[in-house]
């Protein structure tokens, strides 16, 4: 165990991508705890394109992180020390950690206890079951609802939020096509997910490919990229189309926002309902969601897709691969096992 | 009682505006009913923005009007000789009576029959106990639903649906918030509707009267317009905002749709519910919205607003109005009484 605390504190905003001077990594003395606290160990770090708004000095549904603060970022650590009660020595927790390896926890600043299932990787608690999934499960359960044999659209569908939206809805039996960057991760979703078409966003034919794979239009579109892919199925929605609005990764590094969707009247014509969600407004149904996921992951309906960095240091490079769409489902840092 | 039938026919589709040889006015012989039918003499012809809509071959919630056909629109009229026993000779009756002087009501093209309301002119049932008043009473009982004190935006406020809405979200105790073009309708909307306040779209600071208006956000967008305004009223969509997708008449006139909103990415910050609708779907409780509407009329709660203009030949004259905004409240040509 390192005896040291090394935390990579946010040095400046960025105009567009996270660069070298984003952030510093700085080495502090390991944190002692008081009562009322525990010490953690972080072990894995997830990389989610929510950390980029995060740097954003503009309002959100969080403040930013600020200038001289440790970087903010959802982590699974293990309890090292702990004097309160709700946190037990050798214990696995969830929670915003930060992007350092040692995390202090509070009730001020609680995390969640890990409810381990017997065969399923510590990755897949950041991911399937963890607030990926739920992201996806609410998602779908509240806001899409499709029906059996409707067709469901998932954008980044080989990411990690993506990559199980499109399972949950093949289970529920409607037609799922998925859009992903280049060849591999079409056949992946194909192949391995069992989606009944994909659309390569990176070929010069994804319109008429998209075409082609909605040839009844779209009943749900789960939205995870936006730009001019999300606006052209807009403009294949169907009547009474719902449009679960999860995430426009497509615009994080732009300094000034994007036009909107060309096809924005479609949602009055064809009375779609849209929905902005933040899957932090639904943490109370994480144990709802971990029951039905972690059941479909033991029946092998369901798997995690993960990319895994090694390197505590790798941290400010690694996020990066989500907007070059370089990773495949879930990107996790492992810190230490 | 003319003793012909003028007809406006649909001759070329208009790019952009409606012109001169857009339409072409012709007269035939009054029909002839046979058994199952009724003769309607027009009376009131309402005027829609949806009519532009109407004109454009591209898909829409109905089929485009053909080249050749009468032009479709609104209208009440007066049964007066009747071979079906849903109607009776002298009754008021409402529906797609179309652009011309005489009309067939059968049980495939049926009209509504009016409850006629004491004290009621007859526009108004072509506004605020028509289609207009359903339009407005739908969207903020069923999608807006604005909760006392909370802000809501009626954009093109002092038009047919707009005025209505305002009214209605004004007597539920809501704080409201009109957009109208000038100083005179903004004016009418404050001292004679009694709503809390007014943004004149026309004014070079109009942004600033809007963030004036508005300084605690918008909890409801009852969106008529679309364009750069319903953009800044995006930007100003509080946390978990109803957004009422009802109009979009700065585009009808364009034969390319504009960039959407850039504040787009707002929607899914504050988990914003938007929501498309078209009134025909709701037809079923035009009962219930009249009932509740002529209650509010009668304890002088609610006004229809309207601007009449004279004479079955300015038809396509009259329609631009409401693109150029000159026409306060419900805009009807009356062709005889």
């Amino acid at each position: 165990m390192p005896e040291s605390n090394r935390r990579f504190i946010l040095r400046s905003r960025p105009e567009g991508r996270i660069t070298s001077e984003t952030f510093e990594l700085v080495e502090d003395a390991i944190p002692e705890i008081k009562v009322g606290e525990a010490l953690v160990r972080t072990l894995w770090i997830s990389l989610d394109p929510a950390n980029r708004g995060w740097l954003n000095d503009t309002p959100s549904y969080v403040p930013p992180v600020g200038i001289g603060e440790v970087m903010r970022g959802g982590a699974l650590g293990r309890v090292v020390a702990s004097q309160n009660d709700a946190y037990r020595e050798g214990q696995l927790v969830m929670g915003l950690l930060g992007w350092q390896e040692w995390a202090v926890a509070s009730d001020a600043a609680p995390l969640l206890p890990l409810v381990e299932v017997p065969g399923v990787s510590v990755g897949a608690y950041l991911g399937v079951l963890g607030i990926n999934g739920l992201t996806a499960w609410v998602g779908l359960k509240d806001i899409g609802r499709p029906q059996p044999g409707e067709t469901v659209v998932v954008s980044a569908a080989a990411g990690a939020v993506g990559s199980v939206a499109a399972q949950i809805a093949t289970i529920g039996g409607a037609r799922v096509v998925g859009i992903a960057g280049g060849r591999e991760k079409c056949a992946l979703l194909t192949e391995r997910l069992g989606l009944d078409a994909a659309v390569d966003r990176k070929a010069s034919d994804w319109h008429d490919q998209l075409v082609a794979a909605t040839s009844d239009g779209i009943d749900v579109d789960f939205e995870n990229v936006g730009g001019e892919i999300m606006d052209a199925v807009f403009a294949r929605l169907n009547l009474r189309a719902r449009v679960v609005l999860c995430g426009l990764i497509s615009a994080y590094n732009d300094p000034v926002p994007p036009p909107g969707p060309r096809a924005f009247a479609n949602l009055l014509i064809q009375r779609v309902r849209l929905q902005g969600f933040i899957v932090f407004d639904h943490l109370d149904r994480m144990g709802e969601a971990v029951a039905e996921l972690s059941g479909w992951m033991g029946e092998g309906k369901l798997e995690q897709l993960e990319t895994v960095v090694e390197g505590f240091e790798q941290l400010p490079t690694a996020i990066n691969m989500l907007f070059d769409g370089t990773n495949i489902g879930k990107l996790v840092l492992r810190v230490a096992d």
